[in-house]
């Protein structure tokens, strides 16, 4: 098993000492965790852009199917250091063995499949217009689009996923598969697995015999470093998953740049669940604790955590609010993957709790020791719901507010003001579907995803999937951090005029004369 | 034919008198045009936006079939109105009337080409994932992936193609092919010609009984009112052709809103020509008149006019330069669209004509009065150009700026230190194709464009065309602004998942199980 540095990982070598270090912390014990590492600077950032420039054009020229290749041997590197990989970010993150492992397939099934879509030449986008040399008033010339990698990108390793949405996640395979060097600025709630990760992928780049710049791990506690690295002349693109206040920042910088880059930050949302009355009237038992579940999963640290849904008010709203509440009350309180996450969870919490007509209906046994929280249900009604716009901002963590509606014309209301979602559920019988359509109808302009009789948590990985929407939810709403798709955020189109064949990029050799 | 009224036009209604007006002028006569057209200001953006989303979503819903009758009836009514558009813009711009016709026609097909796009279903991109309901740790749901249109969308028109890139060009096209409503800062140097062409939208409309919302063309000259539109909440996305200070101004003022919205904004380059010494040895008296005519077409007013040329030192490149000299001579002085246009040219040309090291080559009979300007010719070698990088800076007009590079390898260094640009040009032989391959590997991560043996000005309208670029050339080098992928600009992709078929749209309903 690797044995941990502290020391970023700048292509095949590292980096370090330096004057200052952090240490991860285990948030179930408080206790500090070895060894030190060394908190980046302005320098460190500026040598892996380099170096991650230096080796661009060399990655982007490489045929996909050696990027392939890289990735398959990625997922082998990271599935030899599974359990390093996954006792330390059990460590550094205090979420349960059992996730950690499956998010460690997931992780390693989603680097696969980029490697599958490449091997399929799927990613090109490939559009021929053949010369027309016979059109009048003026011939055509000959035509071919295809796409090239944007450039180094900056990915920002996300707390809540420690695997499967940091250094080897979605985003570091999605700009490895387009061709373009990473460089990952680690999340310093959890240095370590980023360092083992980190050295899965810089063994995988060595193996395949590729320039070690395309890619580099940095690590600090510090927002400079991130901003240094954002506002680096050379990243051209930068991948963030986050809070929203982060995202907005790296977006800021991004956009006032001499040149601008895109900035994909994914920053969460409240996921809204609408319950209507049949279904609710016939199954708000099982309803009731999938619904609880949804909420206290992984803590409620997921981006598509159901943080409010919606009701009409029936007495199977009233049973369902009882039995959602006593479910979520048998959650144990649990750790959350970090202090600053912690703390602004319980602030968020205070103020919905706080405001004038919300209710507290349960919370779980109360540990707020440590990095422990409490899953807890809040209600109010949606006349108190739309006049505090505060109450439809992500609370994110494992609480959820019930709205009660009292018409369905009010129902519609609420769905027409929500900010920008990940995601939209509904709850309908066959009989409601006429009702769960006309939901859809506004929710669609609302959210990325549309989900019938289920609960936001998974998002599954593969081509159709959107993990993405309109503002606040992303940045960028054309985009999705999630599946196949996610490529698309780090290339761009070029178009060949009237080139020969021979000096043709090969993807560009069929089709046409 | 349409009477030309000075009003706004509000979805099927005008919108008229204000107190401050402003008038076209002529800019080959400095004879000012009636009618006066009125000043818009914030209320009247507001009126317009607000119309624009009510009714978006009923024309989001609309099937793609409508959208392309639509298409089709705005070339038919844009065809009747022909003479009379092509009249008034050749008096608001000068440009030949054969050259506008041109562009009507043009201008036409584009709507055509969008509309046989969304007839052939292409739109949309469709991604089907069938649920695997046996699959193991967890089943998979049924995931389907279609495309939403991004809401209103504000549109603003150029001065230099005052038919195809305006009113009712590309961007319009686009964006109604996507389901966005449209509202058109027009022009203010033609606002006639965008009337005409508003009002053949307008009955378009009218004729397909479409909403009337979803287009409304605003009028005026000051910046104040292009920018309420930008920070206008309910305007969900901005293109724009023109200069990069205007486009950056637009750019910064959608990244900076509360809620940021992309913009689109082409801002033109100096799309190099590279010519290689064997094809100028042997064809250099053509390619000296070719060069010299793509420099002079329409009097320079195209983003992708050859604002410089690169030459190897040798005696076929001072034949090549003396007689693209002596041709652009022979071109007569002519008027360019406006004075602000001609104003702009006359100071970045004697910023470059003043650089030391810069030496004039040809100027074509000087004639600098009411909007008009000469044809020049400039010449300096590699070294001087790369010292002061403002001779890469797009100069907006009949000029063209000859780099001599002592060696193959300086060509190279020139190329490589060239900001982002729409196009890049390699004139080469037989034998030099493999020198031109090694330029194309350094200007394809350079353009949106690359061409053979070419002149980059015509920019064909079809699936494989790029016409975008890294910034400077745009500030989204992922879209192109020309072609069926400029629609990519105004959707965003949402998920259904387990959405039953009779509430599924309809585009999703095939495939999967």
């Amino acid at each position: 098993m690797d044995e941990l540095t502290g020391r970023h990982l700048l292509g095949s070598s590292t980096l370090g000492p330096s004057e200052k270090t952090f240490l991860a912390q285990n948030p179930a014990t408080e206790e500090l965790l070895v060894p030190a590492f060394f908190e980046a600077d302005a320098d460190i950032v500026n040598q892996a852009v380099q170096l991650a420039n230096r080796d661009f054009r060399a990655f982007a020229r490489t045929p996909t199917g050696q990027r392939a290749v890289l990735l398959e041997a990625i997922a082998a590197e990271l599935l030899e250091r599974k359990e390093g990989l996954v006792d330390r970010a059990h460590l550094e993150t205090a979420l349960p063995l059992p996730r950690l492992e499956s998010e460690l397939t997931r992780t390693v099934n989603q680097l696969r499949m980029f490697a599958q879509m490449l091997n399929r030449g799927e990613s090109l986008e490939l559009r021929i217009n053949p010369a027309l040399p016979d059109r009048n008033p003026l011939p055509r010339p000959d035509l071919r689009m295809t796409q090239v990698p944007l450039g180094p990108v900056a990915v920002f390793g996300a707390s809540n996923f420690p695997l499967a949405f940091s250094v080897a996640g979605g985003d570091t395979a999605s700009a490895l598969a387009a061709g373009c060097p990473v460089v990952v600025k680690g999340h310093p709630a959890h240095p370590g697995t980023s360092e083992l990760a980190g050295l899965a992928i810089q063994a995988a780049i060595i193996s395949c015999g590729l320039p070690e710049g395309i890619f580099s791990l940095i690590q600090g506690s510090a927002n400079e470093v991130g901003a240094s690295l954002v506002k680096h002349p050379l990243i051209k693109a930068v991948a963030f998953t986050g809070s929203l206040a982060a995202g907005r920042s790296l977006y800021d910088l991004a956009s006032s740049r001499p040149k601008p880059i895109p900035c994909y930050a994914e920053m969460g949302s409240v996921n809204p669940v609408f319950f209507l009355p049949e279904v609710l009237e016939t199954t708000w038992g099982q309803l009731a604790c999938s619904y609880a579940d949804a909420v206290a999963l992984g803590v409620g640290q997921f981006c598509t955590n159901p943080g409010i849904s919606l009701v009409l008010k029936s007495a199977g709203t009233e049973q369902f609010i009882d039995r959602a509440g006593s479910c979520l009350k048998e959650k144990p309180a649990a750790a959350m993957v970090h202090a600053g996450i912690k703390q602004n969870y319980l602030q968020r919490l205070a103020r919905q709790v706080d405001c004038s007509g919300v209710v507290t209906v349960a919370t779980s046994p109360a540990d707020n020791s440590r990095c422990y929280v409490s899953p807890t249900l809040l209600r109010t009604n949606a006349e108190t719901f739309m006049q505090n716009p505060f109450l439809a901002e992500e609370v994110f963590g494992p609480s959820s507010l019930v709205v009660e509606c009292s018409t369905f014309a009010e129902m519609q209301l609420v769905a027409e003001r929500l900010p920008g979602q990940l995601t939209a559920t509904v709850h309908a019988s066959q009989n409601e579907l006429g009702m769960a359509q006309q939901l859809f109808d506004v929710l669609g302009f609302k959210a990325g995803r549309l989900i019938m009789n289920g609960f936001p948590t998974g998002v599954e990985v593969c081509e159709a999937m959107v993990h993405g929407g309109p503002y606040p939810a992303t940045t960028e709403s054309r985009s999705t951090s999630v599946g196949t798709a996610a490529i698309k955020r780090f290339l761009r189109p070029v178009c060949y005029q009237n080139v020969p064949r021979n000096i043709l990029p090969t993807e560009l050799h069929d089709g046409g004369n």
